[in-house]
């Protein structure tokens, strides 16, 4: 198996906030994410400014597209992403359109999985020929308790045996990572684990670690 | 039945343009809706520059909040937002702690139908006490040929009958207001019939006329 890429999620505030939790740690990841919370604060520049900043790395951009993808997915890739996210429940034609804009650009899409979802339509993405999701467990499901459990490893499992490429995130911590070990994630995000880390640098090469541990 | 508001959304790609297509034609209607492009474009301060601008308006922020309720649904609030929406797949703590969030506030949240949806779900939302709802027929449907029909008067008919305060939207044209007439529609939101008509200002004062007539 190919070993996880370490993806930065950018769920700051301000633009400040975001490149200061940035500093130093870019260079450790291969991913950086501007975040939903950070584009709804800051707009498209955020993105813009991101892959300026940070030209080799992959930027994306967690727009969670649930329509007008004609319109979104284009100022997501003009602005400088290389992915972008479509939220599940999108309709088919706004993620086939999306889809089709990210092949004509050498991008791509991802669907993030955020809430409710069903085997139909993760089948009818394969169909139209989408090769990334993102399992996502819910930052308020967090809150609320729930942890990374079986459920979650055997709908990450079924997901990589469709052949999607998984991104895992949700409040991933070092000390899961080895309980998806049997399985071929294509990224994992870290947000706060490694943003709120005393040393963000030693958080991020931990995960690192894991990956090569396990992988 | 109450005459339904009129709600013009701006989904500009610039915050010139949106306060451009605005300019004459805000006096008309009821609800200024900054549109999810406009919100991925220019961040939060396009709520905060409306509300600024027209403080006798109700705002809505069309942010589709997906996760992070606590976070993104008091940052929509603090700009000025009267209302804001969260996207149908939301696990249900998601919509929970954005509704508490508004009550506390006296604001108030709109689930956006766009894409898949069910009925068990919207059954959750009016056991948790979910007011408004809004009905959309997406813009890359509308694309693809897909005009309003019995499926969707059927639809929103049933919403209706659960006690929602539902908005109807989605390529609406003037034309297209009759059709509605049997039900206790809430609002019916006008983007490009508005926008990009010669006389925005005549193009709202139909849709108002129209309201007058069937209501």
């Amino acid at each position: 198996m190919m070993i996880p890429k370490l993806q930065i999620a950018l769920d700051n505030l301000t633009f400040t906030d975001a490149i200061n939790a940035l500093k130093g740690v870019a260079q450790e990841v291969d991913i950086i994410e501007v975040g939903t919370i950070l584009l709804c604060a800051e707009g498209i520049r955020a993105v813009e400014y991101i892959k300026n900043m940070y030209p080799d790395k992959i930027v994306l951009a967690d727009a969670k597209i649930a329509d007008a993808g004609k319109i979104i997915t284009p100022m997501m890739f003009d602005a400088g992403a290389d992915w972008t996210t479509i939220i599940c429940c999108a309709d088919i034609p706004t993620v086939a359109s999306a889809l089709e804009i990210a092949k004509q650009r050498g991008r791509d899409i991802q669907i993030e999985l955020t809430g409710h979802w069903t085997k139909e339509l993760a089948q009818e993405w394969q169909k139209i020929g989408v090769r990334q999701v993102v399992y996502h467990r819910s930052r308020d499901s967090q809150a609320a308790g729930v942890n990374w459990g079986l459920a979650d490893l055997e709908k990450v499992g079924q997901l990589c045996k469709m052949g999607f490429q998984v991104t895992v995130t949700g409040g991933v911590n070092v000390e899961d990572i080895q309980f998806f070990k049997e399985l071929p994630i294509y990224v994992f995000i870290a947000g706060r684990a490694i943003r709120d880390a005393s040393s963000p640098v030693s958080a991020a090469r931990a995960f690192k670690n894991e990956f090569e541990k396990y992988w």
